[in-house]
């Protein structure tokens, strides 16, 4: 077994750790203008009201970082991105996921960002890495990174395993990025599309892992959809995938039986020490209840 | 890594499988009057009402056996138990765990039972397996063993892992009883106790499935006892489990919450094809919820 990593984010005054003996960190994903209409053409016309709101929400569901993301077409992201960032750290100390698929926004965002961010995402793509890894490198930025290539996005783990070899390698000898500052993205694919799909990305985790020793994340929800009953199935697979080797995951905190789910599993994989967080949290609910 | 057995349960007319490759067996466990001093007062009397609702819950809740207990202390409990299990099926098609601290009533248990039952159970202790194994192979049954002896219950999984070598080695070839008809249960204690209890427990599954391919079974609750949110727990202890080996386990289907959490086990763990299980139970409760 390698030794197992830790990697370090920060915001201006508050450190969160992924590690495979820390408590599963839960990156709220919400403050993002895919597919929300609404809040593109607020966004477009310059009200970033929404912003504020998403940021509560996540909070008070239990967010550890933020994921911010404002791609919304036919606007300079670059500047956008820059300014919610700056915002959200008026608003929280949380640090956060600098999240964009335009490289300008990424720089433009680590620029504005006071601490040490988690940069989304690279892919095992040359170009990719060597537009973003640079800025990685000189803003002391963790990154995430996706085992697919230009050609595919590999179902099987020997193919994925490849991938996350290449981007190691690259990474860490041709842009001295250290091992504990990448996190891989796994790939959890939708188990709807193919039954076998949820098995070979547990199999991917464990393998990363078990001959790595890295930290990984991944879309909370990517595995249910398309199925019905998608909390269920998402309470049921982080938990599993967090015994395989998961450390976060990017996920909408407002769903309480995902947040319940995760720090059931870290009660249960012995990251909650005495139990103290599980309790807590009973205690707070109860109050919160009591108080309504 | 050996062969995966296959532990075949029958009653007259209904057969039920337990296999790493098949879904997730449910074997309800509340028929049985231990801590009910109401029920236990019924059946010194003769009133055996009680069990036909208690069957009607757990088929209800889903359960795929079930456990059926007449531990009720001053009564005959070898003739309770036959009339137990006769009448359990004659509301029922399930098969049934025949269950019992006691000799005689686990062989007048088996003598009523019309089928393949579980028995559940025996130890390592050499007078238990020498009391109990000879009836197993009488009566062609499957037995539960657990992998403590007369002098504790060992946390440690080296320890866990002797006592099965013991079992294993002693009923098969001092008694003739095949490897796939030994379910063990890997003794999941409370977390509350230690918090390195259910790491412990996992670690144990895993070995007792890639070492011998032996099925499964423990008690459902056990891992959260004496926490709050118990039911969480179970909900995301049980699929950790799964993923570690653990093809059933003795609960109280009456609980939607872990019952749910087991059917999306299956569907992610590829022992649920097509998601056909998921979908229909999804439809089922849609229409009942339509029907209310």
């Amino acid at each position: 077994m390698p030794e197992a990593h830790h990697t370090v984010l920060r915001s201006a005054s508050k450190e969160v750790v992924l590690g495979h003996d820390r408590p599963f960190v839960l990156i709220g994903e919400r403050i993002n203008p895919t597919g929300r209409r609404i809040f593109q053409e607020q966004l477009r016309a310059g009200d970033m009201s929404a912003i504020e709101r998403d940021v509560k929400a996540q909070v008070e569901g239990g967010a550890d970082v933020l994921d911010v993301n404002m791609g919304v077409p036919l606007t300079d992201e670059a500047d956008l991105l820059a300014r919610a960032i700056t915002m959200v750290q008026g608003l929280t100390d949380l640090p956060i996921c600098i999240d964009s698929s335009v490289v300008e926004a990424l720089e433009a965002g680590l620029a504005a960002y006071q601490g040490r961010a988690l940069v989304n995402s690279i892919t095992a793509e040359d170009d990719r890495m060597a537009e973003i890894l640079p800025l990685v490198k000189k803003y002391d930025a963790a990154v995430v990174a996706l085992p697919n290539d230009a050609d595919e996005i590999p179902m099987e783990p020997d193919k994925r395993m490849e991938l996350v070899a290449k981007i190691v390698r690259v990474a860490t000898t041709e842009y001295g990025i250290a091992l504990e500052d990448i996190v891989i993205d796994p790939l959890a694919m939708p188990i709807g599309a193919d039954t076998g799909n949820a098995v070979a990305t547990l199999e991917t985790m464990r393998r990363i892992r078990d001959e790595y020793g890295l930290n990984m994340t991944c879309g909370g929800s990517n595995v249910s959809f398309g199925m019905p009953g998608r909390h269920t199935i998402g309470a049921t697979f982080l938990p599993i995938a967090m015994a395989h080797g998961l450390t976060s995951a990017i996920m909408d905190t407002r769903t309480p039986q995902i947040v319940e789910a995760m720090k059931a599993a870290d009660l249960l994989l012995n990251r909650d020490e005495w139990g103290m967080n599980w309790i807590a949290a009973h205690r707070a609910k109860q109050a919160a209840a009591a108080a309504t």
